[in-house]
């Protein structure tokens, strides 16, 4: 959705800013890179400090250090290690923004503050190192964050897989918010923002050399500005969680054991495209279980479902949004699906890994 | 001399808790425990949730949630690669804590939370994670922070090296406490609150297969305890720094350059050990550039530096701090050092990758 509403590929180099490190100087990060000696402060200072460029980022201390007002913080961690780090509709740095940015909205908190820690292998072209950096720096301007500390580590060649990112983030959660799996009561209805699925396949499709008549692309996107629209229903809004790994399943298997709530979801209600639901068939895959990096999932009182559905399909993020089920008082812990054909099944939550590195 | 006090070797596993995942269940990572299915939740649980147990990492949120009262934070990231991960005096995860901590102190602040984020090699031995999980939480007990978030990403075996670590962290700075390179001013003294090069050292011993009569052993501890007993000085504390990567040259040298001053030191007040030197000339390494774990670099007014001295020197932590030189309006931005021979020589900022690694 996102990448539409962009129009630019990120694997297109030929984009964007020229690299700050001369290639005629390093074209690949050598160990020295991460070393703490001069090529160290050459990367930090010609590639993220003049390109994050912010009051908190340029005080150059290895913290950053602002100040706040007395309140709730939200603060969270993620390390991002997605393979390929380039595919439709995204990279690992815009990943790395989205997801932070979404498990601080989850919480229902607004995004401040992100941390970049990167972990990168010997070798990695500095040319593919600075299309990420000025991902990372798109899309926290586009959710509205400031990448405010980092760092940089490098890893002999043959110890890594490429470049491995960790965003943590801090955001502020106003007053008479109070998001917790724990709120959840039989009768809430549950709200997805849009078609499930598109990462995960995104990411399956790019490794298996799958291609589709209309390309399948990574929906990552961030979760916040939709949060602020209808941040006004306060305590009405009970549950809010971004179904990453473990697709819409694995998060409402979650919050069904949190809570010990029951959850009744409608297959016909979820949101999916033509082509994921194809690839899904092709790849033996059941999309309730495969990665969304720009879906949320919103638990909310009856009473302001429509509403909130209403405002959240004005937003190019919400279009296709739906709402897709129902807390029940029966079978505490466990999610009921009623199938299109009108037979119900135990969602359960999986064991293995079906998907590895999807994020 | 931190593990003097402990008296453990952390790499003898008999010691500490039993594993909580059975050896029957699983002995080695696997893709799955990082897929966010039932093998995800039954490390998340057993291993992390049950050891680092407290209020706020037991909401299981994506993110942590707590009350602030008005005022300036801190926050900082780094990420721990050193290889190897069990090493005489700790291991990654005792390094990991340790070093956000001191980061935090670093910035004038007293660290409250810290986030974790794992990135494990398929294969990963159970037993070795469950070690550096204790590891971390009984260093985590010993700063007085809380582990309060965390994330977990397992990839393919050949794509990692065992473990690799992120924590971030949020400290608070009280009113009155202003550190910043940017205060150095010309005849503040630079104390150190011990020994240098230890934790290098011992990292490339144990890669080399060196041995000595007294063994050498990392020196990694938290600075914050030591900070809170001299924190009462105020503003007349103008800087302070964690020499890690790139050791106490690279340090001062950055000190130097941002705050456009001289600094002058005296190689035979810097304290250092028999066999750290003797390791040093063996491996032709100075020690000046070789990481520190459990250092910190005060620069003061010099009407307190002797009352700062003698209270650092009380505590274990800082019983051979020394004070090592003065800021000088002299050559602004270069660090001179006058040898114990007698002469004087620039002690530059180091441009390649001395020791990859490190941390």
């Amino acid at each position: 959705m996102k990448t539409d509403d962009k129009g630019k590929n990120n694997i297109d180099f030929s984009q964007g800013l020229q690299c700050p490190i001369p290639k005629s100087d390093y074209d690949r990060v050598l160990l020295a890179h991460g070393g703490g000696g001069t090529l160290s402060h050459q990367l930090i200072s010609k590639m993220f400090f003049s390109h994050f460029d912010n009051e908190l980022l340029n005080e150059q201390h290895d913290s950053a250090i602002f100040n706040i007002e007395k309140g709730r913080l939200a603060f969270t961690t993620d390390s991002y290690v997605v393979q390929p780090i380039f595919f439709p509709g995204g990279d690992i740095g815009e990943l790395a923004v989205n997801g932070t940015v979404n498990d601080l909205t989850a919480a229902g908190a607004h995004p401040l503050y992100i941390s970049v820690g990167f972990i990168i292998e010997e070798g990695f072209l500095i040319e593919e190192l600075w299309q990420i950096v000025q991902s990372i720096k798109r899309t926290a301007d586009r959710a509205g964050v400031k990448i405010v500390t980092g760092d940089t580590k490098v890893v002999d060649k043959g110890k890594g897989d490429k470049i491995f990112i960790n965003t943590s983030g801090i955001g502020k959660i106003k007053e008479g918010i109070s998001i917790s799996p724990k709120r959840c009561k039989p009768g809430d209805k549950i709200i997805i923002n849009g078609k499930i699925a598109e990462h995960g396949i995104t990411i399956m499709s790019a490794r298996e050399g799958l291609e589709f008549d209309s390309p399948v692309k990574s929906d990552t996107a961030p979760m916040n500005k939709l949060f602020e629209q209808i941040e006004k229903f306060g305590n009405d809004i009970h549950v809010m969680r971004d179904p990453t790994r473990g697709g819409i399943a694995s998060a409402l298997n979650e919050i069904a054991e949190t809570a010990g709530v029951g959850i009744f979801i409608e297959e016909e209600k979820i949101p999916i495209s033509g082509e994921v639901d194809a690839a899904c068939e092709i790849l033996g895959l059941d999309p309730l279980y495969i990665a969304n990096e720009g879906k949320m999932l919103f638990i909310v009182s009856p009473e302001i479902a429509d509403e909130v559905l209403s405002i959240i399909r004005n937003d190019a993020l919400g279009k296709d949004a739906e709402i897709i089920g129902t807390v029940t008082d029966e079978d505490p812990g466990t999610v009921i699906m009623k199938t299109s054909i009108g037979s119900s099944r135990v969602v359960d939550m999986i064991s293995g890994e079906q998907l590895p590195r999807i994020c």
